[in-house]
């Protein structure tokens, strides 16, 4: 359907998900995983739908990341068997942490002693640990040289006869702060000699060990991931303004843009108001080419080949609770009328999905999510 | 029950909500419209919960401001028969206005002819109408000198039967950039200059008409609303540390609290990471007292009259999709172990409890909302 005739049906902020794209975003992502001989372990945060779910395994993928253990819950509950927890064990969800553990393979993540030892007290059924490395974007993890907590780690987990210690993981979220392929690639180097040295340390003593890694800007860019074993990207399934800043991304990419209807014009100020604020893009924001012009979105219209940036800057430049203003070009300004339908790239689509709750394909059929 | 009996119940994020500080907040500001003699429309998009609209209604309150029409619907379903949609109004929901018309005494506002002719055209029931001025916020609103535009908007709707206009509404939004009773009182001084000259000057065509004005901050000091006829403050109900750093609230009148896990520490950065992000904080930041370090919401403890800032700054620094970094003291690091809870007061009340969806307050008691 043209996307013109799916705003026609629509009366408020709605979020188009681009169907085709996303599975081609999958299927690209997949390659780029089989050609580098690594395994595929999707991060589902970005889109935490079963039904989007069922698009990887069309593929054959069949484990996949989370961030939470609700969203392990989630998927499990549509079949998913194999499943990572990319967060710091929260031991206080010991039940739902059993619970997971008596139906699938569960993965957690430990940094510290404390939760091995909760965890030894209270498991009931067997899960997988893998230790959280720092490899240099500094939020969680251990420093990989810190082999004083690994090994008191190491040996607390071999004590508890539940807890399988298979390996070391990382995330390179430092990558979202860099612009540019030759950044990337930088950040893709560093953060592999940061955790490869573990394999070579520990393989003695587990042979089996496993090293994980994977964001979206270094998964787009790289196709060799010498000395790793699996790769967990996950915003790539639908791409956002911020990758195509970092460049991580094609603008014909982004899989999903929020439809809102115009409300107000300000002809004084080139100013268009829509219903669609904070509640429904989130309020992560990024900076125009200027450098010093925050925004929060940028206008886009249907091209010949996807979506389209019309001359000029046209873009969110502020939010409130319900409300966007866009700042646009005169000839923007005029083109759109109050009770017209516009469209915005998201900065982040991660957010954006998760305030709006709901995905709207371009042939008119709605995806629910968590 | 104490705070930490509480605490002990929780395994994820929680929003806390402390019923007697709310209920508080909501009879102060009843008594300032009260004395100052202007009727009271609270804003309900803070809460946005039919149970606490409950707690407004046993002190008599009868009439309601909410920002989008999906909320006038939900508080209908709960028995208020006034409501004003303080937006924009977005024709293209025309059937959703119609179904609430038929039953309520529905308020929307206008800014444009264009909306005018297209209520014209569709309208079934009777709706009242207010023109939206802006009165210094630059966000909405007509120019309150822009006779042009107004009497062109007027002549319209006076060619509407089932349209009726009522008076003006602003919204002195920008009172929430200013830091201080001073300069909070310029705000409250310059909007009420602004929007009053229009009953001046309309008042021998419409004598009943209205003004309506009235943010959380102007109203939380001020007592004088010379001329105007009702105030419609919503933040009030919960406040947040955005108006505790403006100016207009007390720390120990904030009302909700968001509880996190914590799953992480890390003592080379004096960090403690909790299961608590984006998703649950939303991103609005803040600057610290330094004016320049921003933050996402502030460390509290129990004391003996409410919450209590620890010493030194400990505040949330960074926050990603469902990790919370705080930074804090060394006292405040060693007190808090991997497995505990711990409260934070968040930077915009509006935003967090959006996120959340739902309240528990102190007694143990759940609360939902839309």
């Amino acid at each position: 359907m043209k996307l013109s005739s799916i705003l026609d049906t629509l009366s408020v902020p709605t979020l188009l998900l681009d169907e085709e794209k996303c599975r081609q975003n999958i299927r690209k992502m997949l390659g780029t995983a089989q050609q580098a001989g690594v395994a595929f372990r999707p991060h589902f945060k970005t889109h935490q739908s079963q039904e989007i779910g069922q698009w990887y395994k069309e593929e054959g993928v069949d484990k996949i990341t989370v961030s939470s253990l609700q969203m392990a819950e989630y998927f499990a509950a549509d079949g998913w068997k194999d499943i990572t927890v990319a967060f710091p064990v929260n031991v206080r969800e010991i039940d739902l942490i059993n619970r997971l553990a008596s139906d699938i393979q569960l993965n957690l993540l430990i940094e510290n002693v404390e939760s091995v030892k909760y965890l030894s007290d209270k498991l009931s059924h067997s899960v997988n640990a893998f230790i959280k490395i720092d490899i240099g974007y500094h939020r969680t993890g251990l420093d990989p040289q810190d082999f004083t907590t690994i090994d008191a780690i190491l040996s607390a987990i071999e004590g508890v006869e539940l807890l399988n210690f298979i390996g070391f993981l990382g995330h390179a979220g430092h990558s979202y702060k860099v612009r540019g392929k030759a950044a990337i690639h930088q950040v893709h180097e560093e953060s592999l000699s940061a955790i490869r040295p573990l394999r070579t340390k520990y393989q003695d003593r587990f042979p089996q060990l496993l090293l994980s890694v994977g964001d979206t800007p270094t998964c787009s860019w790289e196709d060799q991931f010498e000395g790793v074993d699996e790769i967990r990207p996950g915003n790539f399934v639908f791409y956002d303004l911020a990758q195509w800043r970092i460049g991580a991304c094609r603008l014909d990419q982004i899989a999903v843009a929020l439809a809102c209807p115009v409300v107000a014009k300000h002809p004084d100020r080139h100013q268009l108001i829509v219903y669609g604020g904070g509640v429904h893009f989130a309020k992560d924001q990024s900076m125009l080419l200027d450098g010093k012009t925050t925004y929060y979105g940028h206008l886009v219209e249907e091209g010949t080949s996807g979506w389209q940036l019309p001359n000029g800057q046209n873009y969110v430049s502020a939010l409130s609770q319900e409300h966007g203003t866009l700042t646009v070009q005169p000839d923007i300004f005029e083109r759109y009328e109050v009770g017209d339908m516009l469209v915005v790239l998201p900065i982040h689509s991660c957010m954006t999905a998760n305030e709006m709750k709901e995905y709207l394909t371009l042939s008119g059929h709605r995806i629910t999510r968590l």
